[in-house]
């Protein structure tokens, strides 16, 4: 993509995500007494199909080639690859959203011929906004974000994955995950895969794994993670198609080869 | 213990735990560029101490008969439980005070006669203080912590245990969590017990399972806790001594009973 074209779309999608923000605080403020569960279930899918419904229609308006996924299903439903498309999870942590009111983000890639260009993860609570353009740095509101440590010792690193990879499953190895677990310094879980990724890429983690993500959930995320020299693969190490869904292992360089290899290559079983 | 006498400790004890919090940001702020892995650990070691003796001098100043209970070990020796105990904890979640500089707390709490009397959880990034005084509520900053609604719905609840817990081990049964992990909606890990218990005490997690813990670790989050009609138990139901370590679950009243009596009562399998 022409670095122009790439700044102008940046510029537009930021206004797009502050705005997304915004409307979504409003609707928490708004719904501040909800205290059931069913008024809070429907709240998310309010705020949820909202906020994609905003997106959808600014990109269709402003770019009408554009392609667009997302989760809610308001986007195109054949994606080829080719042309531009836009990856948009309107919430990403939607349990977070319902019982926390925090520790959510809005994310929104801009893929073009299959190589990611922009990246935008928006912390709405804490409203701090990730960005990123392709070989242009990452950054955390206006401040660049430096080039992650490359740590080595396993015995020093804080991953993060959920607890379900530690049960029992036919899709997946636990064994392999409790002798990560057994090995590294610390493990987390925030439950957010944009905001783990993002914790990776702010040098707050060492990795993060997780068993089935979509196209939404992770590309804009790495791309900021990119940016910082962070890598991205599948658990098995193979190269991601930000178009497919499917497992995902991202760390600093320092760690993420043993890791696949002692660990995660043959940890998926089947395709989930 | 008398009213009038708790809140003047109370006062006292806030100036102490908020003077705490600087110190802290100080020592983090004066050491921002510290790469190495041995000098992280060193500042995490040396801030520890410098907090622990700042209390105890303070304390021991202020109130020459009060005994204290701490982590590092500037504290009493022999603590029997007649008088007033101190239980600090100068910083709850030191992997995290190492790894991302947040998502950690300073503990204090005032026990007397062996009963909960004041309780700090000073997380000292966001600076948001939670206090409590026995029997006269529970507060985030100035503000009136609400009681627990009461849930009963497992699959809706949202837990948080250190992912430990669901790998193999002679002490515990990991089954049990497992089937916990399987029943709930979600599971998460912030690492840092005082915290997760004042998560459970604000209504952003139901629960806290631990499988070890000190007074210091708990002491100050369970009397926050009490004052919003949580529950804090022993993982077999057992009633806590605060004096004691061991295994702790928290909750709110509605799933309490039920998880102890289908999942942990046997749990434990040995005193580690």
């Amino acid at each position: 993509m022409n670095e122009n074209v790439r700044r102008e779309m940046y510029d537009q999608a930021k206004e797009w995500v502050l705005k997304s923000g915004e409307i979504i605080r409003d609707s928490l403020n708004e719904q501040r007494i909800i205290k059931s569960k069913e008024a809070r279930n429907d709240l998310v899918t309010d705020v949820d199909k909202k906020i994609e419904l905003f997106f959808v229609k600014e990109i269709k308006r402003t770019y009408p080639k554009h392609l667009i996924l997302s989760e809610e299903g308001y986007g195109d439903k054949e994606i080829t690859g080719n042309g531009t498309v836009w990856a948009i999870d309107p919430i990403d942590g939607t349990r977070n959203f319902v019982n926390q009111k925090k520790n959510f983000a809005v994310s929104v890639a801009v893929i073009h011929q299959g190589v990611g260009e922009i990246g935008f993860i928006y912390d709405v609570i804490e409203e701090v906004l990730y960005s990123a353009r392709k070989s242009e740095g990452a950054y955390k509101n206006n401040k660049r974000l430096g080039n992650l440590e490359v740590k080595k010792e396993l015995e020093e690193a804080s991953l993060s994955f959920n607890h379900e990879l530690l049960c029992e499953s036919d899709a997946f190895d636990r064994n392999a995950m409790e002798r990560i677990a057994n090995k590294v310094r610390s493990v987390r879980s925030k439950g957010s895969a944009a905001l783990e990724i993002i914790q990776v890429a702010e040098g707050l983690s060492d990795g993060y794994i997780a068993k089935k993500l979509s196209p939404w959930d992770v590309a804009a995320a790495i791309i900021v993670l990119n940016e910082v020299h962070g890598i991205a693969t599948r658990t098995n190490g193979n190269k991601i198609n930000l178009f497919e869904e499917g497992t995902i292992f991202v760390s600093n360089k320092g760690i993420h080869k043993q890791i696949v290899l002692n660990y995660l290559k043959d940890w998926q079983r089947k395709l989930i």
